[in-house]
């Protein structure tokens, strides 16, 4: 069981950011995301919208004091692995995590307190580079998982793509009926 | 060369998920950026300046008619990877665009015209599931240069970081000269 937390979440300003956190979490087979920072009804809502036409289970929720919820993980036997460029490198210990059953990975919007650093059972760095908090968490996912989620299907779909060479191919999945929308180029 | 050209930069809208393409391009392997859409000088300088700080040759460049910048390029015996939900799954052909020595890495801000699926020579899905740009980018080229980006080292930068359990280590380097500023959890 792996989650997301991602922390200090801005209203305006990391709106669309948070948004692809979300969605790469989803998409790359984490189970769900717990959002600390302002209150975003817009935010939860867009990703609950995505998740009734794509499928799967996946959750966001939005959560108060970060402190006190990875003090409760932890005390459910919970471990925590916080992306941070000041990490060890991801290619060392992801073996290592990939034993943990119960995961919560964490992103941050801005600068992290230390506090974070501290509560971790690993700071993992993906590279030591400036870059962006959605490629950290997708390159970790995906060496979490060890690739196996590119092929990960959605149950309860209702659209779906079929992979196409050139142009957009997309099955609406109506009540068992599936009816084929294709644009070729 | 790997390059990567996104499409349809909007100025206010797009500043950070559009930094957030130029740094992951550049920690993850690519040669350069080119922006297409509204100017934005603002962003060309953010990325410049990162890369003076922490080194490599990384260029970010505005340009103004994708359509005769693909054609020029394609001229010159360029290929083009467009990364899109709808094309074919990565998995299946980077390794055949792997043996393409001039790459253009198309990634689009919102829907991307026709004419890019038509001009590419590989559409290609980074999952058929809606994410985030900077994920697929990132995840595409993490198997274009088969995991090894993530231990490339920066020429000429002027801050290091040193992989750290817990805490921060940069080494600041200065004219030859390294001094160490650790701060330990």
């Amino acid at each position: 069981m792996v989650v997301v937390l991602r922390i200090g979440h801005r209203c305006v300003r990391d709106q669309r950011l948070t948004t692809h956190v979300c969605l790469a979490a989803r998409a790359f087979g984490a189970e769900g995301v717990y959002i600390h920072g302002e209150k975003d009804e817009k935010l939860v809502e867009g990703v609950t919208k995505v998740v009734g036409k794509w499928g799967g289970k996946f959750f966001a929720q939005q959560i108060g004091n970060w402190v006190a919820f990875v003090k409760e993980w932890k005390g459910q036997g919970g471990k925590i692995a916080h992306l941070t460029m000041y990490g060890e490198k991801v290619q060392d210990v992801v073996g290592k995590i990939r034993k943990e059953k119960k995961l919560l990975v964490v992103v941050g919007a801005e600068k992290v307190e230390k506090e974070m650093y501290l509560a971790a059972d690993y700071n993992v760095a993906v590279t030591s580079q400036p870059h962006s908090e959605v490629a950290a968490l997708t390159i970790f996912l995906d060496r979490y998982f060890e690739g196996n989620e590119l092929g990960r299907e959605f149950g309860g779909a209702k659209v779906k793509i079929v992979p196409n060479k050139c142009g957009k191919s997309v099955l609406v999945c109506n009540k068992g009926a599936k009816q084929y929308k294709g644009e070729m180029c």
